[in-house]
């Protein structure tokens, strides 16, 4: 079988990420990635037997023998990547946000339908093993209709405020993944959020603008209700489990360990802390999705994330930030109908 | 130590529950019990030793030898009776609610204040094994400050239709515990809810103005942030779970179950489903809350669940049904402030 | 219904566990308790209501109105006092061990048969709702035929050297309880024991000729094999937790636990300690054995635990003691066979 | 840093995982794999990047840039290579048992001290991220002296005949692995092995000598006891846990499961089988055992498994072998002692 011959767009964590995964792949060639500080990627893209190096992700898109490319660039570029991308027919995975304002993300969107090429989400939660199985059990009936979506989802530790400032704010930046995570799990739409949410753990986080604890209500179009607690600070590490709840019973995933020891000793029963944070607990995941990509590539498949499943949780994130901004209930349905009136 | 003697108002399951937690406890005696119905109580009052049973209450009040009586009658009943104890000079114990009107538990409290007599409400949840730790660890620091609560509340299944009827409806009669356990564990009062729900399980409920599934938002006092979630039915049983997250780390507690007893087998791993209702879950908490009110009407400390905490989970209740009802986030304290001019 | 009334034979603290547990029982009356130092006694047998206090058993046996004994006394007692109750009439529950010499044990046992008495002996571990709920399973045929038992059973601190000393060694103090639970899960008789074991907690232990911690392995007649884990301390407390093995499956019962709360902290996830001792762990077992026994009386069944069930725990126990002298495995059937020939 | 070059000996499974393992690391190039069959492997050579493969591992030893074997060739041959390899001076990774016959370990690991060649023995199980925990806290003191070490390891179904008839018995094939981890994790050497067992799942496995279920007690230098209880077969799948309790404590290790995932319904509480077998439940030990074998080679260490490891779970095994046909314990010192003197 030819190999599907690979452009990576971004050269930071999560592009070396993916990367690495990438040249340990039977049948995938990783030939060239783009960084706008090439100097820095150079040494190890070498190590890793990528061979080309650009400073300008159009001379990836120009390469007539790379079917795809993965966007990891920051979230800014992000359109005008996938604009141009689509315009070279190459098949699109792009991180999370597509953009920080959602008339832009269905722009993009519209570019790449009529392109014609797949666009995959960087949804990654959605192949984590445990979440997969919910959700696997929740589509083999094993609850009956579901009645209710929580999601428990905090970091370990505060980003940096450097971090905070472009990150598009804790809804956009953290609560994208919950969002998703929870059309996913209800498979329905969400139709109207309400985010109470706060500064608990870093005035400096407040100072930006920004907060750091919410607890956000969701309706779904199938009729659940669904709730997502996020934290930015988590003192025992990272905190991802997920419940839905049903006619017939009830589906929970749990954190992952990194071992299943328990010491028992005089002051009780302890285990070690969950996996630290997300390189160590969604390791798995960045593999699977972008297996799930590549076979989309080959024709193999549609891509199990889409853009419009991209949008949605764009739009959940613009209603979380306006509810909070104005205490009550937002519905998304107006706010997607009203492109072109709406200021992000 | 002369012992304490209890009447007991209203034979229905709880007062017969209480009446016989008590007779085995040595220091107490139940010395009376009054139900509109006594035939049906004669027999079994005499099984377990209570030597007189009255239609009237007042016959309980008025036998000088009683120290306390438990109101365990119908809720539109509770007023008139913590009235007449207060009166009597009665130490009084109260099922929940104290009332469907949170004006007129507001006139029980000031009476019993003016009779200087202990009022403690039946918030049994208080007393479970499993909070009850989960309360001593937040108080002693163990998590820092205390950034969130969430509880999981579900029933095994729908209560019948004449239940329902007269019970207040959902938040009155089961999220009324949850409203208490919220202010319990997070050391704060309730300042404002967001109820969100609906009918998911029988469309009968809904017929009768009530609904069967809720998911309600809190914030506290202390700028916590809360979350109920509640099920008129849930396939495996009682579900009970509580989990408080703070700046140092995050306490839960989960249901309890028959036994430990694990089956492997070649379908996977198996347990038996939770205790199957309150009877059977929250058995200890009957016995304890009773131990303590015993206490008190001793003089040996204060009761565990004021006639405040009491009107506090009404007013939260109050709030969500008239959340519910607009689709809008509600504040507390202008209700509390409004007695007189507010129908509930 | 009648009441059955009974006679308690010590009252050291299992008697008087017992006789709590049954002065709160409905149809039950303890009508004499006996003890060589009835002085200290008297209080607490008033304070519950036992309306006789005697030094001497004989007076309880010869009460006509007495139904059944329960004997807590010294095990060198046991094997007269069954005899006399046997002669007497009387329906008998007996402390385990039976004896400290299995010669004895049957004839006691012989005494039983030819008076026509019940005879229930006191291991209570199979009325706790873990291992009854493993039993029920392995019955029902969950896990097929068995193959293998494991037993768990440390206690949480070594005894008094003065204990130790009266207790006829760990194997027939302590291990008899494993060795009936292991025949209990079985279904089957223990046919050969290989006993390791030594001092390794307490050197004051060993002076006295005991071991603290042993390692035995059984066979039994249906072809499975066991294996029991004893050590005379945990620092974490009480451990007893069981596992069968068998074609189709595996079933476990694991600790009790004073509450289900968990802390995740900085350091990790961290729950408390098991239920202390027999008291917290097995209070359940010790009325539900009683309420058998008492069901029994009332010719409402078979008791539950027979006197082989008690002979047999002591031929494996005295199998153990010969095989750690020895070094070597034990076969049970010769034991019992030499009866009259053997010194225990 | 100059590549590792690696030749490996025997392309079947266990050769094949550790050289698709080996491909994927940087700074190690796996030259050559040798087979009698090696038409078979050629095709699977190519695809990873193998470059020779030949029939005669003689020629994997004769390439002077290869400086490590991995011998995964039938454990008859295994004593031929390892010497071989040792004259021609290659660091030596060989998979477990060395030989059937403890005396030619013995002579292929002094064959080895003489070259003064790394000789590292693929008990994986210790790189397995539970059972190392496990080992860490016993070395970091955390259960103070260990008392007794309790290792569960049940395969998910029986070997075919074949597999049987070549595989040296139960002993030797499956409990080796678990002699071993009785060493490292109680820090001593096994002194003396009491071996019960038999045939109670597949007749066929007796009808060729050998048991499919064994019960074995250890005794260990240090004073402490063990227990090793094996099966062929367990209906939930693979069964690999260990138990370590010590004078402050117990550690424990459970089995790794697929998913955290959990479904509560009316039947109960469920959740998937353990893993399935040892390629799902060791595979990261595969790759860990092989990075501290390259890390040996490369001067930064010494290798974790010694050969003399290998000896000791071989002399284990043995004393077991004997131990079960003769029906009393086996001490393993004589054995050690009398080479030349015995038969395997």
């Amino acid at each position: 079988m030819k190999p599907v011959q690979i452009g990576v767009i971004g050269a930071g964590r999560i592009g070396r990420l993916h990367a690495e995964n990438l040249v340990r792949r039977r049948g995938v060639i990783v030939k060239a990635i783009s960084d706008l500080y090439p100097e820095a990627a150079r040494e190890w893209a070498s190590s890793i037997g990528i061979p080309h190096v650009h400073v300008d992700y159009q001379e990836v898109l120009a390469d007539p023998a790379i079917d795809a490319v993965l966007i990891c660039s920051p979230t800014d570029t992000h359109v005008d990547v996938i604009c141009a991308a689509a315009r070279a027919g190459k098949a699109i995975f792009c991180e999370k946000p597509v953009s920080f304002d959602f008339r832009q993300t269905i722009d993009a969107i519209a570019s790449v339908a009529h392109a014609g090429v797949p666009l995959q989400i960087g949804f990654n939660r959605r192949f984590d093993p445990n979440f997969r199985r919910v959700k696997e059990w929740v589509d083999a009936g094993k609850i009956g209709k579901v009645h209710s979506v929580k999601i428990t989802s905090r970091d370990p530790s505060p980003p940096s405020p450097e971090y905070v400032r472009s990150s598009g704010g804790l809804f956009v930046d953290m609560t994208i993944h919950d969002f998703d995570m929870a059309r996913y799990l209800s498979g329905s739409d969400i139709t109207e959020v309400y985010a109470a949410g706060g500064v608990l753990i870093d005035p400096a986080i407040g100072e930006m603008g920004d907060i750091d604890t919410a607890m956000i209500s969701l309706k779904f179009a199938n009729g659940a209700f669904g709730m997502i607690d996020n934290s930015r600070k988590a003192a025992y590490g990272y905190d991802q489990r997920v419940e839905v709840f049903g006619m017939d019973g009830c589906i929970t995933a749990d954190n992952d360990y990194p071992s299943s020891a328990q010491l028992y000793d005089g002051n009780g029963v302890h285990r070690e802390k969950p996996k630290y944070f997300f390189l160590e607990r969604y390791s798995v995941s960045y593999i699977q999705e972008l297996d799930e990509f590549i076979a989309a590539v080959r024709g193999e498949g549609a891509v199990p994330v889409s853009g419009n499943d991209g949008l949605q949780a764009e739009l959940a994130a613009y209603a979380a930030r306006l509810s909070l901004k104005d205490g009550r209930p937002v519905k998304l349905e107006p706010i997607a109908a009203t492109k072109g009136r709406f200021a992000g």
